[in-house]
């Protein structure tokens, strides 16, 4: 008989199921136990003389046939009438933390030095559901917009953003680094004539702090698109795009997210966004806060994402033209001072960083200088502005961020399934 | 205007055009200029009196306004009349390589050098837009059968094929590793409780020798189920799998295929499968291989395929059975000597490996010392074999290799954009 998926049982129907034991409730003539797959849980109800359940530890996995009937019970309004128990890999060692109730009760450190138990509870598995459907969100839309997803490597001869926070691999006789950030290829995949990229994978910040919401290496979802006007082509395709990935969402997992009281924001025709400097000045007025001069630190962002929902009804803002000094040496100046970027904002925390490029050869070798950079360090990516750059910018979106402002995490570790951490490397 | 896509011009129309200059011909009136964007090439013919192309050289970034009009020459039936010209994009410098032939004249190594102009040239462009639809194919599929992407830690604390060929990172106080496979990962998520989950990443190997199908750093396309009842599960699998991308091919590629003569392989119905040990005896027979006991090597590879082609008309074949002796820890035993594992072999070289894999914590335990390995060094790998681990099996296929072998493209750099090699480390 072929297994069945615990969701797509009918009361009437004879079925096998396999799954974990979730929990187990003896009384002297009948056993109730819940089983559990990866579409659900159903309670199966076993009596005692058909299989001996003394000594069967929860979480061991179970292979069970049965009927299903119509039945009351806290899970579903079906239950299943068990006819015969197979133990296909017994658990022996007693398992060192809960997870069968509705929230884990060990702190974090201790779930994540667990994660395969702890992912088990319905609480935490769903988060990488969402996250995988984040990702595909991404690149479903970018495919139906021209885009072709690339491949670069992580293995690099120097860092895109200047040569801090860079982890150092022993490469044969050389020395290489892990990429930052796919930002100097995806450019050169611009001007390679695909014009519109997307890559989804890791990158790497040597950072040493420990905050909340750093992690080591994590997965950044990028874009970059040529012959644009300007930035605002990009703010556009990013609004659409979040757009997408949330109805997408919203249609698959509305019931969950409801059930956990989780919103999921609305997004507007257009995004509201501000220019750094109308931020700035916010902050002074309505929060006195005085110390502000070319960026926003992390309470100024949540300030101004409250400011966006009490003036515009969003959970989403856009600052603009961040000022020449605070961007990278690659990004399109505006005017003397500005620059043609923005960062998107969301419940309170930064979610990406975007902008159009310079594509001219002279003026890039301007700004590297201005930057008190050397040329001589990007070479093989200034070649690429030589022979017909086209126009172009884009963005990055940190998948790991992106899940957890949606879900309301606080901690990225909790969104990330093995987390890399200034001390943690196992599991 | 807006800018229109070359492949979607329509003669009769007046339109906008951005693109790079591909070709240029001039004659004492006229000139005839061939641009180029990522959908395409249009021939376009400008009066000389109108815009001094003089000093424009090819590959410049143009925009072009103009009335699409009926005519022969050798791109297509349309072209374009040109009103007005503007460059977006000078190139000033000579270009290090001639592209806008049919095939590039210059070598590989300085294909390579020059990789944002060689991959301009429409015969290695398409390569990587194939590329992108095979691994789209994988995660749609997979997808469709239930499964869960993911993203694994590539920073790893230990190797899972047991610590050779290891890249070494120093990560702060400690020393970390780039992962050779996200084989403990993968069959951890299936003990987290999501039985089904695919990875697309990066994965490393630190081998000395260059060949022209290895390269230090490629994409792997990974997946792992649980709750199998044997290898046949997932060489089914993978046959369903192969037919849907080659489908997908097929139904976007077919004309540059046609034009570069290279076919789309069939697949039947099952993919013919033999053991390694019917195979070493038909290469012992047919080839007078007497030299192969426990492995297939490169030339018998292609002994094997030619031989499936000859006897079953199939491109594609599955050995079976590898011994005990060279397969990782992992793979589920059969027999005393033999494995529950395959490898899949595709016009001559391998693009699969997979197996059912142990999922009972003793037995794992005992093949570990069996491999002469310590189990101290997989700790946490192990930790999740004692607490619920369902029968389970994977596969991980080399997106390189597969485009390679598809396209009938000899060297594997070919075929990545960006590729890392023994002394390789740029672009």
């Amino acid at each position: 008989m072929e297994r069945k998926l615990i969701n797509e049982l009918k009361s009437g129907e004879r079925v096998k199921i396999q799954g974990w034991l979730h929990k187990i409730r003896s009384l002297s003539k009948v056993s109730f136990l819940v089983i559990r797959d990866r579409t659900g849980m159903i309670q199966c109800v076993l009596e005692n003389d058909k299989f001996e359940m003394q000594g069967i530890k929860l979480e061991s996995i179970l292979e069970i046939w049965g009927t299903v009937v119509e039945g009351k019970n806290s899970i579903r309004n079906i239950e299943l009438q068990v006819e015969k128990v197979n133990v296909i890999n017994l658990v022996e060692e007693e398992l060192p933390i809960t997870i069968n109730s509705n929230k884990i009760e060990s702190n974090l450190e201790t779930q994540l030095n667990n994660r395969v138990l702890s992912l088990r509870n319905e609480n935490n598995n769903y988060i990488f559901k969402v996250q995988a459907m984040l990702s595909q969100g991404f690149a479903e839309f970018l495919i139906n917009e021209g885009f072709t997803q690339i491949y670069t490597p992580k293995l690099v001869a120097e860092g895109a953003e200047g040569g801090t926070a860079l982890f150092k691999v022993n490469y044969f006789e050389k020395q290489a680094y892990l990429a930052q950030s796919p930002q100097f290829y995806k450019q050169m995949m611009v001007a390679s004539g695909y014009e519109r990229v997307f890559e989804i994978g890791h990158v790497y910040r040597a950072e040493e702090h420990n905050t909340s919401r750093h992690i080591n290496e994590y997965v950044s979802m990028d874009l970059e698109l040529g012959f644009i006007e300007d930035e605002q082509e990009l703010i556009n395709l990013e609004t659409k795009m979040l757009q997408y990935i949330l109805s997408k969402i919203e249609s698959n997992f509305s019931n969950k997210f409801n059930m956990l009281g989780i919103q999921i924001p609305e997004i507007q025709e257009e995004i509201p966004q501000i220019t750094l400097s109308e931020a700035i000045e916010i902050l002074k007025i309505k929060y006195s806060r005085n110390d502000l001069t070319t960026d926003l630190d992390p309470s100024a962002e949540k300030q101004i994402c409250e400011h966006a929902k009490k003036e515009f009804d969003s959970e989403f803002i856009f600052i603009t033209d961040y000022p020449r000094s605070k961007r990278p040496m690659y990004t399109m100046p505006k005017g003397e001072f500005g620059t043609r970027s923005f960062d998107l904002l969301f419940r309170g925390v930064e979610i990406t960083t975007g902008g159009q490029r310079i594509h001219e050869y002279s003026k890039l070798m301007e700004n590297i200088k201005y930057k008190g950079l050397n040329p001589e360090d990007f070479n093989f990516y200034l070649d690429a502005f030589k022979y017909g750059m086209p126009p172009h910018g884009g963005l990055a979106i940190g998948l790991e961020r992106l899940t957890a402002q949606l879900l309301g995490i606080n901690n990225i570790r909790e969104v990330t399934l093995f987390p890399r951490d200034r001390t943690r490397l196992k599991p």
